[in-house]
């Protein structure tokens, strides 16, 4: 693929945390596989005063910690001549003209002609997306409408804490820009076994027709945290919670590639059309009080991978009366022709016993049971009952695409034996997987949304989950609680038992 | 699973190759693994007078040479104390009553009482199948109808040679045997994998939607070898041919349990039935003359595994005119609610390139190719259009069940790669696949005729097939010849080519 044509790329919040660990070492291996080409200023933005070498150096020695032995000095040299870097107080309009000369002056250095198309990564807190906008505009930065795609802003969850300042968030953008310069990246979305969900429903015949309410008994999406509040994280995590930092985007575009329709085309509009319609067809997976389909949890002392872990409420920065979860499970349906029936189970937390995130796709039994199955535990066989197939696509780690059926115990009778065929990515392709951020990058040049999130999506998924946040935030009542390093509450696995089920333990 | 309970097993042709390389082996080994009672005496019958203890040291000679160093020789002892010989011209009825107090004094010294159940195999020439059951009828061997299970008389194909000497050998048969008594031995249906095919469609509950005229393209059913006329065969194989020998039996075995409707019990006769049904469904694939749908061939001189390989008329007992077919390919279809339309191509041949045995079901394509896809050999890759997805069953060698499907190839586009997921029988069970005849020999002594094929499923094989082996018989022009080591005459690739699909070429 040709490298992308010129465009700056501005980060304000370049001295945060996403900036080094993420943004950075992302476009230097753009950089380095020639997708970004040399007329590509990448322009650190914050607000102290830096040079453009000083900013180099601190980027460079974080680059090269984290790479270690694999860091590639050379590369380093030819990425750095556009790495650049300008001061500003974002939430001050009239430092806004000195950046715009400022970029202007890099521009025409690194040899860009003509309109420049620009992006800006928002990696701030939202609080600063609104000024940051009114201050692109105050120095005439933003485009006419017919130039629009010349200006592109990215920013980064959470993109509100409900329905209401969603909307509200979306308003204030909406008065400068149009919904196809924003790019809100969730960056599950970047991932490869992520955007794989797609090809492996639309590229292929046999899967598409198992996949709706006559075949499938139900569907369960795990997004497991090993982690518990490292350093400060308590402090943001305390105000926000594991609904809206996990469920609400990383699981329900989960949801969202697994249930959707086929899109007419392979182009953004379509797909995320198609996503949108799930999001509008959830409903609560139960009728009567939101107990009966949603849980929440938090975690008390316990162990995780056999070390001893803090309970949530004695983490750094965190009220010790929080009541804020650390874990949902939700049971929803998706009320539309092909899904109406089959509930969906979906669970996030941090302090789970490991780090998973899976798609289980359960169907249901054969509808005769013409055999019997024998399981065996070493020398120790018994005869169950029949498993049904279940269809595993685990997003990390090592993705893979892993197929439970029922094979012939070998031996003189017709016994069955439950096995699994297995497709491992890190087996079948010798190359890298790319980082989440490089794929969202250079979409983003690209001028690609098919991976981000759109405003009406977002604003779907907040409608259905704002209801449970209230009435969760407006009880007296603790969450319900569990170890660290067990897979949640017990109220949790009542949730499912409705189905019949349990939740899958991800191996 | 419990030992069989008294039975005599008394195989005729006791000096042939089978009993010797099967028959005794398997036997055998039944009785290391506890399922053969020591009340269960295994009599060698033929024309040459031997002591019980010749006979003994004559099979374990053979069978400890074949086995080697995993010969058991503790376990022969055992096994031997049961093993005995008859004398008996098979054809002169008069010798059939000291067969039968030879047999009433085993039988009395090896403790079995009351009404014993026997098994007589005819491991013989089928010309000796009707003079042997008359010989037992002459000497009142044959039970009463009430008792009619009591004698169980196992053959071995040829069943007759087209329609019509299959109805007159049945003919002979049925004057004293009931089709209950009847075991007609097809070993290919004893083989794990072919056991498998049932209870992977039957017992999931995922491939059972996908397995007809909807969802598949075609299927292929290739039953592959790599032999020719290893040293005397050629005189048997000339006057039967590959049509005969294996399209007839295995070929269409295969075939009725990978089309057959579900049964609706796991049970010899719902199970029949459904073959049946299949059979009497087959029709030719193409309209017009047999030459449109079935192909012969036969081998020319050629390179088998690098090793030079005789033109089938150069073999030894063969006819240097021969027209014998060693390869048919044919185009069939089922003409039922699930399979019309859908083509399923079989194919079997001398001289292939490797022993393989395999069913390869092709899927559709999916109805709209949203993405393109990438194929590398090595660093060179091409874009190409979308491989359909196949389910592969591999019978030989290696038992195993393998899926093709598209996957996303890692990278910054929505490219597809065609990969592999395989479940491999070997390497998910430790223990040792039964051999085919431990399985039927086993089957026949617990009464369960599940495996073996019936009556009218022979008839209604051949009544399809006989036409154009006539056809074939009675036309003087030669079959397409093939080079030994390729896989068929370039007739066959036309055959296919009617479905724009290419023969599998099995790894």
């Amino acid at each position: 693929m040709a490298p992308t044509t010129d465009t700056s790329i501005l980060i304000f919040g370049a001295s945060g945390d996403l900036t080094s660990r993420k943004l950075i070492p992302a476009l230097f291996r753009l950089s380095q596989q020639q997708y970004l080409s040399e007329r590509c200023p990448v322009i650190g933005v914050a607000r102290r005063a830096k040079t453009h070498d000083e900013f180099r150096d601190e980027m460079k020695s974080v680059v090269s910690a984290r790479l270690g032995d694999k860091f590639d000095a050379a590369a380093w040299q030819v990425f750095a001549k556009q790495l650049f870097y300008q001061q500003l107080d974002i939430s001050t309009p009239s430092e806004y003209s000195t950046l715009k000369s400022g970029l202007e002056s890099i521009e025409s250095q690194c040899g860009m002609s003509g309109e420049p198309t620009r992006i800006v990564y928002l990696a701030t807190t939202p609080s600063l997306f609104a000024p940051a906008v009114e201050g692109l505009n105050a120095a005439g930065m933003i485009p006419t409408r017919e130039l629009a795609t010349k200006l592109r802003v990215v920013v980064e969850k959470p993109f509100g804490r409900d329905l209401k300042s969603a909307q509200e968030l979306a308003a204030q953008l909406d008065r400068y820009l149009h919904e196809s310069q924003m790019y809100r990246i969730d960056h599950y979305l970047g991932k490869e076994t992520v955007q794989n969900i797609l090809l492996f429903r639309f590229g292929n015949a046999i899967f598409e027709p198992l996949l709706n309410r006559n075949h499938v008994d139900h569907i369960q999406i795990t997004v497991a945290e090993a982690q518990g509040m490292e350093g400060a994280r308590g402090g943001y995590y305390d105000t926000s919670g594991a609904m809206r930092d996990v469920l609400q985007n990383h699981v329900l575009q989960l949801l969202c590639l697994i249930a959707m329709d086929p899109p007419s085309l392979f182009q953004a509009r379509e797909i995320r059309d198609e996503k949108l319609k799930v999001l509008q067809a959830l409903r609560p997976g139960m009728p009567g009080p939101i107990g009966n389909w949603a849980v929440r949890g938090q975690y008390t002392a316990g162990l995780v991978n056999r070390q001893p872990a803090l309970a949530y409420r004695e983490e750094e920065r965190v009220s010790p009366t929080s009541n804020r979860e650390t874990y949902v499970a939700m049971r929803v349906a998706i009320d539309n022709w092909r899904w109406a029936g089959v509930p969906f189970y979906l669970r996030t937390g941090k302090r789970l016993p490991k780090q998973v995130t899976e798609i289980a796709i359960q169907f249901k039994n054969p509808p005769l049971n013409l055999f019997s199955t024998v399981e065996c535990d070493g020398d120790l066989c018994d005869l169950v009952e029949t498993r049904p197939n279940q269809l595993i696509i685990r997003i990390q780690p090592q993705e893979a695409i892993s197929l439970r059926f029922s094979t012939k115990r070998p031996g003189m009778n017709y016994q069955v034996q439950p096995v699994s065929m297995d497709f491992a990515y890190d087996e079948h392709f010798d190359a890298q997987l790319p980082e989440a951020y490089e794929r969202l990058l250079l979409d983003v040049m690209r001028g690609d949304s098919t991976l981000f999130t759109r405003c009406d999506e977002l604003e779907a998924a907040w409608r259905f989950l704002t209801p449970v946040l209230e009435a969760w935030e407006s009880s007296s009542s603790s969450p319900d609680f569990y170890p660290a390093g067990t897979w949640g509450p017990p109220s949790a696995d009542r949730l499912i038992a409705e189905s019949r089920a349990l939740w899958r333990t991800p191996r």
